[in-house]
């Protein structure tokens, strides 16, 4: 993520010198931490987002205070997510007007800092604020809006890469118009980084490195994953897996209407919501007791991370134990 | 490195807020990234230090431009380093006089910065910075002064942690009058983190946390080096080495005196300088050529970063290498 962030920072620079060198200038006041015009750079970041705990991805991080409480961060904009309720076809209309509005908030945040906004940076599914999901048409506006200003758009992959939405990588489902900026990854890839647009790689060698920086044993045993998933069908699984799984929580929704709302899910990425963080809290515990592993995500919401072996049979048991909780 | 930084900064904050809860209004302003005192917190750096690239330890890294060119910065002071020059026995006064003044602008910075300054970082020895040492007198001076000053001392092992220094932290071998607050460390000790005393670590949980704090496997294989660095005796082995390297490397100064200068060095952590940097970069070609591998380190310094099992009769033959470059 902070390599990503960097590598949009300095396309930003060299656009903004025409191709020109760095000044004797601008080499010194770097060593000083006082590059003036770079120092008021931004990245535009989502309400609810999550991008790292590093002090640069922790700046465009907006989960938790206890995330960010008492460390310094950049003066970066912060822009509302739609955070689209479901079921999708009672919201729809609402849904759309709060898309609106926030691609008009995204819109009004780099007006603001003409030329200092260096990216734009969004998960495709929220998955630490509360598994919240925009549309498609949300996305591929976004690509359209950065495109036109010349803001790089980043898409967080790092809980959405890997298949558990039935793709490799969530974005592959917008049919966007042009492909991202970059792409980060982690978690599921094994090992944490980007890849980006030719445009978006340093011209100069080691602008971006570190002792880290690839690893073979880890590309490894990626290899080995993906021979996996694709001998065992793992991608078609998880999106025959996850229809049944979220059919199956909006017909908890249904029966038990006190209890559960907003079901929601691409693939097995599925969400659903307690009425508030205690009853959530308590649902998580009994939940355990009996053998689903789940977890929190947001205030009040139960977020599904299954493995990609997570079969039909499997969702069904899960659903079964939700709802003996539920009673 | 990023994770120390941070903990520095919840203590500092932990104080200023006098045992305190955070406030409403503080909890608020952190998710707008606009906490102004917080904002505010500073960490002390030393020119020529290299302590990482994300955001957060870039803004204390003092190395190169190549490193913090186009990046936003901190606004974090930075103070010189001593730089102390070899032989000692010829410079001794000369370097009590720069680890003096060097004493009085960390005291400066801090007292400039009353109650924002977290923490003061420091490298053993300036591994990328041109390997630059100081006595063990100048960090006991830094270890008093952080403590009278309730600032963070931290210690940057990260190339120097796990032997190459004929101990295990090079920190060991300066007698300090009590511990550092943190130490870092990566590289030989096959993953990143940092150690501190109890009261840096911060009393809530998650505070300080990602996906990949941690890693067994690679814990199992640094147990597996540290069986072995003991049983093979190699921390005995290394300064045993070292004493020959640096001895070798100080009579080729002495015979090749319009070639090589400044032979320095701990255990085999050990460097000599060229007149300048093409001469030094043409000595690492032709060195290679001829099999040895060593880096460059600063603008004209030749660094060794030999492995443990680095012998006395490698020395040899590296010392044999090196005089027939210089001829």
């Amino acid at each position: 993520m902070e390599n990503a962030l960097k590598a949009a920072f300095i396309r930003l620079a060299r656009r903004r010198r025409g191709g020109a060198q760095p000044s004797d200038g601008d080499l010194a006041a770097c060593m000083l931490n006082r590059q003036p015009g770079v120092n008021a750079f931004k990245v535009i970041s989502f309400e609810g987002g999550f991008h790292g705990r590093s002090m640069g991805a922790l700046s465009a991080t907006r989960s938790k205070p206890i995330h960010k409480l008492d460390i310094p961060a950049f003066d970066w904009p912060v822009v509302p997510f739609p955070a689209n309720q479901f079921p999708e076809a009672e919201h729809a209309e609402q849904n759309r007007a709060a898309e609106a509005r926030s691609l008009e908030a995204v819109k009004a945040a780099i007006d603001a800092h003409p030329d200092e906004v260096a990216a734009l940076i969004v998960e495709p599914i929220q998955g630490e604020g509360g598994d919240r999901h925009a549309s498609p048409a949300f996305f591929q506006a976004l690509r359209r809006l950065t495109a036109e200003r010349g803001v790089a758009f980043v898409v967080d992959e790092v809980q959405t890469c890997g298949g558990g939405t039935g793709v490799l990588w969530a974005h592959e489902a917008w049919d966007l118009p042009e492909p991202p900026d970059m792409v980060t990854f982690s978690k599921k890839m094994q090992l944490g980084g980007f890849y980006c647009r030719e445009e978006l790689a340093p011209v100069e060698a080691l602008r971006l490195f570190s002792t880290w920086l690839g690893d073979p044993l880890r590309g490894a045993q990626l290899e080995v994953i993906l021979e996996v998933i694709e001998r065992d069908r793992l991608l078609e699984n998880t999106r025959a897996t996850g229809e049944r799984l979220v059919a199956g929580l909006e017909d908890l929704c249904r029966r038990y209407p006190g209890v559960l709302s907003g079901a929601r899910g691409i693939g097995t990425f599925a969400a659903v919501d307690f009425p508030h963080a205690a009853r959530r809290d308590a649902a998580l515990t009994a939940l355990r007791n009996r053998g689903l592993e789940v977890g929190g995500s947001g205030d009040r919401t139960l977020r599904f991370r299954p493995a990609l072996v997570f079969a039909l049979r499997h969702a069904a048991e899960a659903l079964d134990v939700l709802e003996s909780v539920c009673k």
